[in-house]
């Protein structure tokens, strides 16, 4: 059929365990989640394990299996997400970084890890570094949000397996990267730049009128930058080269922001969108009804249930959760009868566990044409039997576009 | 047990998705299908995704994988299949193609590409160019139904990479086939090769009395042949090598019978068996009993559902469903009772996509000592909850063969 489109909605960290504080139920289960039972009831359910049964994602990986990309290929590490997230231009066999802005004192031992959480200055500062040669490679850096930066080292032979500079606590000395196997020339090599890029960006940055200004206000100096977390820059075929599809990503974390960017989807802002529980869940819903518009898919991840879960507040959870379902329900009222939603978590973050842990989560297909089941409600427990059964991550996207009609036939 | 032997039916397309016209149920569904739901009540039950969750089959590579051979790996085109289902020799490395006997006029434009259809003397023409020596290549051709043909090239240094001589329509120069990379030497040589088959194949064929006949008769000639779809033939293990079992084939389509007879299954006959929905279907069922006389496994495809899917015509399905369905309750009276019977489909083909599309299938295994669920009704959403839960097209034989006593202990 013409005019198919998709919205997958991923509620992050969603699935959760038997809670005793809610009388052995889930926050799914807990919840008053109608909208969500009557997508279940009107669409096909079952579970779905974001990588594999019991193996622990993080939002990274888990996001990448759900799009169809197999997280043991495509996933070397943060670095390179994080980068394209905040607008680099990142290139298969790039080397990227994740970097502070730190203080150190002259002995180079660590004062604040996060320059007292500097708020401005920060593009003045990354366009003292970025750029710069150092032997046959060009170091580009670029800032983030606050302290947060991202480094991308591009040149002949370098390798990803490199400790960090950045020594992780205050009081020690910035560490000098080395090759994680000394017999590594590639990584030896990329370890050589990043301890060069470190030393020069101390040189570079200690006399900058931002830090002046910031001792003179008593405030903590950004006169180094730390790289940490060596990863290289996979090569993925991009989701519209995959799929056919045009897709764009409404998401509230620059981690998932820089997936969905890595992969070459748009981006569309939701005001009011905090990564945090006082998130403004129906200004995201309606950002997905807008990109709607000029997209044929439409990702959407909402931070808030992983929130409460690492924070164990199982209360504050079921709170989400129902806020959450208002958004379902907006949007099975407001969509063209011609597009599916997935409703689906990318993992569970129990109350118990404070963390991600591998329990399967549930998942809900609804739209033209599907094989409606008998399950009728959307948690943990109520979708087993349904007719999706149990599935994978990278199940999710062939199931998608075999009923949108996009996906080309293996054989004859 | 001694003397357990196996029927493995597959109904092509036979799986749908609700369709409207039938109250919202599937042909299986709406479909007066006893026998299959005794089958069912009878047997272990569950749905199979024939490749993997959400992919879209074609028939051939669906085949592969229902009888255990990875498509991933074993299927590199039509071409090997289709030309070992015309009784042709292919060997591992050989280049197979399939062929039209086409018209063109003297300066190599195509007047007609499927020679009006010619019905006779293919072979006289075919003898003509078999065994062609081109190069250090062998070129063996065969006929087939109609106008259609084969070409085995073998020789060493050949590659598979090449486009099409057929341009596929009417009114256009026939192309020079061409290495897809031009710097793949292989597939140089093998274009090189077709090249000059066609150019050979042209002198040939156009004064030969066949043709001296057509010209007469004012039919369009046989003067050229050209070959599209190169594949190169996979090494594959053969059904009887890998499970112990001799194996036979009762089908109705050479795509089929080809896959069959490349993995060294004997083809059984059957009266009336046409491939349409006209086909004697009861004939078929009685050649499937004849053929268990001296094998101990019997694939059979019923091609109808896949037919009336195709042409989007509900009802027809659900017809041919219940033509089957006596057919089925034919092999369950019939048969010696330590016969497994398999009974599931080789890919969707919904009334509404009128194409194969990736939706599940039912199967159900029937016979001596198979843990009997619980499940009562063959179709879609009433094998979801069976014993097999969600299988893949690979886990079929493994499966079976487990029953059949004849699978290898993998440890000790």
């Amino acid at each position: 059929m013409q005019g198919l489109k998709a919205i997958l909605l991923i509620c992050d960290g969603m699935g959760d365990r038997p809670v005793p504080e809610l009388g052995a139920r889930t926050p799914l289960e807990a919840a008053n989640n109608i909208n969500m039972n009557t997508l279940a009831l009107q669409g096909e359910c079952g579970i779905m394990d974001p990588i594999a049964p019991g193996i622990r994602p993080g939002s990274d990986t888990s996001h990448l299996s759900i799009l169809g990309y197999d997280p043991y290929k495509a996933y070397t590490g943060r670095g390179p997400f994080e980068a394209a997230g905040i607008g680099m231009d990142v290139r298969k066999g790039d080397i990227a970084l994740r970097c502070n802005f730190s203080t150190v004192d002259e002995s180079m031992v660590i004062v604040d890890r996060r320059a007292g959480r500097i708020e401005k200055g920060t593009d003045q500062l990354a366009a003292l570094v970025n750029g710069m040669q150092i032997e046959d490679v060009t170091a580009f850096f670029k800032e983030s949000v606050a302290h947060r930066g991202a480094l991308v080292l591009r040149g002949p032979g370098l390798g990803a397996a490199v400790t960090d500079a950045d020594p992780h606590e205050v009081g020690a000395k910035v560490h000098e990267s080395k090759p994680i196997d000394p017999n590594d020339q590639a990584s030896a090599k990329t370890a050589r730049i990043v301890n060069e890029f470190v030393r020069r960006s101390y040189q570079l940055l200690k006399d900058h009128p931002v830090n002046k200004q910031r001792e003179a206000e008593g405030k903590a100096l950004a006169n180094i930058i730390l790289p940490r977390g060596a990863g290289v820059a996979p090569h993925v075929e991009s989701f519209e080269e995959k799929y056919h599809l045009k897709g764009a990503a409404v998401v509230e974390t620059g981690l998932i922001g820089g997936i969905a960017v890595y992969l070459g989807m748009d981006i569309v802002e939701a005001s009011g969108a905090t990564g945090g529980l006082d998130s403004d869940l129906m200004s995201m819903g309606r950002s997905v009804l807008k990109a709607l518009e000029n997209h044929s898919f439409v990702l959407c991840n909402l931070k808030g249930p992983d929130v409460a879960g690492h924070d164990g507040q199982a209360k504050a959870k079921v709170e989400v959760i129902e806020r959450i379902d208002a958004v379902v329900g907006m949007l099975m009222q407001e969509v063209d009868p011609l597009t599916y939603i997935v409703l689906t978590a990318d993992h569970s973050t129990p109350i118990s566990v404070m963390d991600h842990s591998g329990d399967p989560v549930p998942i809900a297909i609804w739209g033209p044409d599907v094989r409606v089941d008998s399950i009728q409600a959307y948690d943990e427990r109520s979708v087993i039997g349904g007719g999706l059964v149990r599935i994978k991550g990278t199940d999710v996207m062939p199931t998608l576009t075999n009923l949108l009609g996009t996906q080309e036939k293996f054989g004859a």
